[in-house]
């Protein structure tokens, strides 16, 4: 859905991601630590707003982001609701980059993508900082994780190899298509109220080309509005099916909130239903 | 009203402007694109919460930032409610500056303020993402526009040339002084609920040194007092008149929120009234 | 309660804190001035979403944060509820930091936890801005400090040393501990809702190994739980007690939010009870 980016960097990148949000310092903390380790470092903030400890949400923004970052660049993921327990810590290079935070699915996306290398548990106590806390490994292992590789740090330096297969893998979210009907959720709403579903445009190629669509909830609600911009959008306000930047379905009102103007969040159950010419 | 910054950075930067939030990810997108293909840039964030799609709005904002920036910044604007339509995508050289962004009267106050130099639609695809998708150009065309041209590649070189007098301006929205009255309204609430109006400081030079002056609006509300600084606010908390760091004349609650005391937002209406020696 | 960070940097850190909110401009302003002289500084935000004013709360921030920083970090921390009044403009080197802001308080920790060596009032205007508002200092004055400080120009000849005992300390907001039982409030409520208290671990050794503790609300609320990673915190919802990664004690509750289920917020008192074994 996105294409790769051959660019080389040559000064290193780290994009952090996390639920941490930016009021409590903890994200300054992190890149005070990389600074340290490694001052050349440039860090990209992907978003520190994630849904707190929603793993599956934090997967899908970095999916539909890894791919627009450099070769090279680490992504230093933490959204970590089993901080403390058991829950492995790991790093893994996948296709042309590397990514480190907790083993609870966050990398999913990737694993399905992009061929994976290799993948360590970061056990490697001389890459933490001298003082592990229970509640904040961001800070303690996964940023110092992360300068380290930045740095050049061979990944199987911290820490013990992981059988690939062993990686915790969530259940896939991407819709299948039978036919001409999906059945498919609401992914991700985005700073627009505009709705984005789990339904790839690789899977609807036709979703342009077909005589008609139709987006059902369980509302009773049903759309039948499609345009390829938001500026070509009903000006009446009625809500449209698009092609989504980040390579699936999504949904929009025109200079309006589609999340607002149909009461649709995060995880509403949707059909979508193409009629063939 | 401010100060040109003489300064010369050796190291290009990048300011980013949007209305998407730093929630989807699509703003660390957008560095990820420009770290990709300009390792050595330093990204500076003006905001990214300007309300959404409010084109004035991020204008004035601009207008209120981009002097103190070093020369040869490379301003990526992106507010754009006309993605994916025939608007124009434009780079300009202006000032001291470059301006990258929609062509939708972003710049006005830039045009009105700076010499403009040179303007170009950005339509030489060998400088956009090779997939160009319909809705985020923020990503695919604006990022790699503002990387090349902080790598040092000629305005010229992005597209093809634009007469300068058809560079979209937005009506001003700066007021007129009509001798001792002046009619304006709000056209920014900071994050502390100050009030900051259209009234330039330049042409009330005797705000301070006037008989009296006084702020009204529709609702009936008067305001009298007029300070210099926070600190000298009536302790009752009454709102006063005081002269905003961004060049305009503002209204604030000391240690309170005028916003809110007024029950006054973006775009009310009020009248200034100076009252001579 | 931290450990020292020991990296040196060798690209010069600027570390910002203010209560501007990211909406308005401003932090891009002073970082375009950052920028413009000294561009190879490396700039981290701490946060900008500090409560408006609220130099405790600034204060607190800022200790938990400064020691992961690397050695020779600039701090500019405009928290500054007295900007253009006569309270003072300062830069201080204090451990392996140094300190730019208000002298209002916001260092009062790290003059309590490090050695200062050096304090100056920002008096020369020659390394100010050409021009000087009266409401913003952040652009005018601290941010060009922290600039010149970080480009290697001596504390010195910042302006006029200021005598260290004259140096603004807030009340001590650390909890004592008297015996078994220790009065406290609430410091900071963070992202999670996570509720931190003012009673520093080193105070409670035996926080885990006691034979019981105790958290009284005015309410009458009391927790008992206690718990050394969230992973382990009761799954019924109930709060538990809980050693923060900032190092202080604090109140948690599993996949929730304490703040919300105690109806606690900041500065809310308590008493930590500790029953020995």
């Amino acid at each position: 859905m996105s294409q790769p980016i051959a660019f080389v960097s040559h000064r290193p990148v780290i994009a952090l991601m996390t639920d941490f949000g930016v009021g409590d310092g903890d994200v300054g903390v992190m890149k005070g630590v990389i600074a340290g380790l490694n001052p050349d470092t440039h860090i990209i903030d992907i978003t520190h707003d994630v849904a707190p400890q929603n793993v599956p949400s934090a997967a899908w923004i970095l999916a539909a982001s890894y791919r627009y970052f450099p070769r090279g660049t680490v992504f230093v993921c933490v959204i970590d609701p089993g901080v403390g327990s058991s829950r492995g810590a790991i790093a893994v290079h996948a296709g042309d980059w590397y990514f480190v935070g907790p083993d609870n699915g966050l990398f999913s996306y990737v694993y399905a993508e992009q061929h994976v290398y290799e993948a360590v548990a970061l056990t490697n106590t001389a890459y933490h900082l001298p003082h592990v806390s229970s509640t904040f490994h961001g800070r303690d292992i996964f940023a110092p994780a992360g300068a380290y590789l930045a740095r050049g740090v061979a990944l199987h330096k911290l820490g013990t190899a992981l059988a690939l297969d062993t990686l915790i893998r969530l259940e896939s979210a991407t819709a299948i298509r039978h036919g001409s009907q999906i059945e498919g959720h609401i992914l991700h709403v985005d700073n627009f109220g505009n709705l984005i579903t789990n339904i790839p445009l690789s899977i609807v190629p036709d979703v342009f080309s077909s005589a008609a669509v139709k987006v059902v909830f369980p509302s009773g609600v049903i759309l039948e509005q499609r345009r390829r911009f938001f500026a070509d959008g009903p000006d009446d306000g009625r809500p449209f099916i698009y092609g989504d930047s980040s390579g699936y379905i999504g949904i929009a009102v025109r200079n309006g909130n589609a999340a607002t103007t149909l009461g649709v969040g995060l995880g509403t159950a949707m059909t979508f239903v193409i009629t063939e010419k």
